[in-house]
């Protein structure tokens, strides 16, 4: 009984042409299907169908889906959310493209998730048998695969507590005002299975986003991710840098329409029996940006 | 219910002197203890009391300890190894030091396993808040975490189809010696949460260890890793290189005792529904080491 | 005839005690002599006696020492840089402690530089014969050389045609407020013999220095020195990241007296017949950050 | 007064378009020209014409060309080569394809040399006004510049006195059978302005050649590079790995015609003030690969 991972994204753009040239032309994803305004679109190493949908109109989150390990897992945690005194609806397969049945639900900070457990699966660029260690043509950065978001919430204690109860994820690590009972919850990273974390919450206005990240395969990956998106003029947020909180190497940037995209490398590996780091305020500087210590304001202000 | 991860792993040495050279000066590990001929030892990013115990007298593996998730998964996975028909055996707390109870059987592939949900904890080397990346004063290779072994057996179906009936593991990648019904498995490389693997088997003599491995940052890391083998006179069986088997960069050395040891990087992140990948013997030499395709007779003949 | 590199620089710093902590421990130079409140260091992969002289009192740059070639190359720049109208003077072997005799000279720029043949050798730390990769006990950052500095004048094309007329540099890049006859010279980058600048000069009051910097392997080995700059609270002005204007990888960062040091990797070859490059002011954010393209603002108003 | 560095290659390939599938598809040189089953290649980085001339039918060098400093070099060389003993022709311009006037030689090692100061310059890829760090859109390995040679001769004493004496380079390593008077030299590494090495001699048959190496940015892209050729089923030699002698990051492969090609990253700068490095025969393990310390036979045995 688990949730795995973030497994595809629905979001808003402006501008499906100038979203396509960001996300396929700079970032490397593959088109999977184009039509009635929403792109559908993979990353080389992921064997479903998709895992990002770009609707055109607008800007920002529509909503998130989680795989889960089994199909009885539906159920587990369909009964665990409405036992924490959240709303579910049963969604019939089909009703997202490749997707089978799931349930959905309004998280408590505003944003909508889908839990599934069957997507249509088209295998990676590089195939089952034999295969090259990356595609022979990969395009612009290259992105292998979705890796996690961060979201903003009124309540990051609630946001907490209903990942950890009603989802089975763990907070890797805890951002808080001080030590101690006094100390404030300033944001939490959550992991589902082994990722340094699958969903993160800081404050701010509910059902926002900060930002989506791919999963890059390290630091000279991210120089590489970092030397395209300058040549393409790709709007860069911060970066690069390291991220004290959860030692993952980093670039933040904007996709045409304003969504926030971050290519992320290394962090370590995560447990069940994983024990909690705490950040404390006055480290910020060095938990968001390890090295250059100064964070562009745009950072704690812009989000979608 | 889940296995976790290799969390020990016992081994003989010729020389605990010379041991203590090698996996404290030349890796990296630090002693946990050392006392009646032998020495406990952690890698600086593992938080539980100690991943590896040499025992000075011989060579090769004495026992591995994987740890499961919870504590019910202890009867949970005795009834299933019993169900395969294996015989279990329950170990107390204490009977191996700073863990706690847990089960004993031999696998069908000759190899003693311990699982067992309580170490002590003893706090990784950058401690739970505000962790710097890495500890201020890492030793030679400074290697981080205990990652896989790879074992040796005369029926690799059999020890394939325990791990994945008896204790829920999943092959990654699988080696046959060509595709289609007759094919004969030559090789397994099964996880169990989201390693590229956790266990591996190929060919040989009931009871043997190919390697056991540590999990390095990267790329670089490995070339780093390299020069401190080289410098310190550690003998190295082949690398660097890239397996196109797991993508994971790799080096081969041996232990004074010639017990093999691998410093690993990279490789993909597995899930529940990871497509299984096969390769074929025709493609050994990329499976093993993609760019130099010449493997060293020593990788196939040595075992301890 | 020519000159070679930067060969030593004197600086002065608050507190010398401060500065060794910083240049030693988080750096990793070498103590050559510690005398009369000057300390004099070197780094690991020069083989001269020296490469950084501190003294104690006050902040900024003392002098340059560039070595020449052949000991007949002192006849032949003192005679062009008078022809050029600098005033020279001869310094005799030991003014400088382990330095030969040599010409001394206040550029138009208001900075001291001074040119010499011969410093006593005393080896790198890996020797001449059968030479390890690196020291196999580096400390902190491990800078294995000095490699080239900023400088600021009132008059930057004086102070470029003083270096190209009279000391045979070359620039390898130059920044100019746009393309044409009416373009102003911002900035220029100039080589002796092969980096990607051994010298280089931008808009500031005479005399005073921006950086001086040290060549370190690579883009990783960027990540590990920033990430020991962070755990050992040196004050970061910004990086890392990539200066279009040279390919160079980058950190920037303050001693505790307040000078201005830089890592930095990467970079291109020049030769005698290097094609000058060209930035244009509204290029300016990629030159100095081709990847963030923000840069701190203490970049363009601190000096020493 | 200097030589520059390997400017041009000559080489013989049994087939031209297999030799084209190699250099371009592979490793990602530009096709300047292609007439008279003769094909003139560059790398991006690389301002001048061309630097590679494949002519069809056979294997192995034809001739090589190095460019001087100024065009007064080429008198000087000549005066100083024929003071060797050695026969030198004036080669007009043109003779050569885009290049201008020069000398040709036999050297005292069986190689036909030619010294020029002249080629046209057709400019980078990324060319001379706000350039990208890399071309957007590289091909293969992406190999930047032409490196350096490996020759054979079976007077390597010989062929190192006329490249100190006649052309002014000077030993940045050397290998002796020993050390002390009766050490015998089994091949020498030479620089001639500030390179690792510009051509270098081991013990064989006269005018033969070892490989041609091309120069890349980092271990990562070395990695990188293996990949590719694996991908592209290019026969690699050995590698990759770390040479002890010059610090270089290696790979060699051969083109389909059996010329050895090398791809080298790292190693250290030289000056006119560089200390010989000595290497004992004994250590010709790490020398080579000084991680895996295991070389392949055909290292020592294949040439063309």
């Amino acid at each position: 009984m688990a949730v795995m991972r973030l497994g595809y994204l629905h979001a808003r753009v402006t501008n499906l042409a100038e979203a396509k040239r960001h996300y396929v032309n700079t970032l490397g994803m593959q088109v999977v299907l184009e039509q009635d305004n929403r792109l559908y679109l993979k990353c080389w190493d992921e064997w479903d169908h998709h895992s990002l949908m770009l609707e055109e109109g607008g800007v920002g989150l529509i909503k998130l889906g989680y795989k889960v390990a089994k199909a009885e897992d539906l159920a587990y945690f369909e009964q665990k959310i409405e036992a924490f005194g959240v709303r579910t609806t049963r969604m019939s397969a089909g009703e997202n493209l490749a997707v089978g049945e799931g349930i959905r639900f309004t998280m408590p900070s505003g944003h909508l998730m889908e839990l599934y457990h069957e997507m249509e699966f088209t295998n990676t660029a590089v195939g089952l048998v034999n295969p090259p260690l990356f595609p022979r043509h990969l395009v612009g950065v290259g992105v292998p695969r979705l890796d996690h978001c961060l979201l903003k919430t009124d309540d990051i204690p609630l946001a907490e507590r209903f990942c950890i109860e009603a989802l089975d994820f763990k907070p890797a690590e805890r951002l808080v005002s001080e030590l101690g009972d006094t100390g404030e919850l300033m944001g939490t990273w959550l992991f589902c299975q082994h990722k340094t974390h699958d969903i993160a919450f800081v404050a701010g206005e509910q059902g926002r986003i900060h930002h989506w990240a791919y999963k890059l395969e390290n630091w000279d990956a991210i120089r590489h991710a970092g030397a395209i998106l300058s040549m393409d003029d790709t709007s860069v947020g911060f970066g690069p840098d390291i991220h004290g909180l959860s030692r993952g190497d980093t670039i933040y940037f904007f996709d045409p329409a304003g969504n926030r995209n971050e290519v992320f490398a290394g962090g370590y590996e995560t447990y069940q029996d994983f024990p909690t780091v705490t950040w404390t305020a006055d480290e910020i500087p060095r938990a968001v940006s390890y090295i250059g210590r100064e964070i562009a304001e745009n950072h704690f202000t812009v989000d979608t």
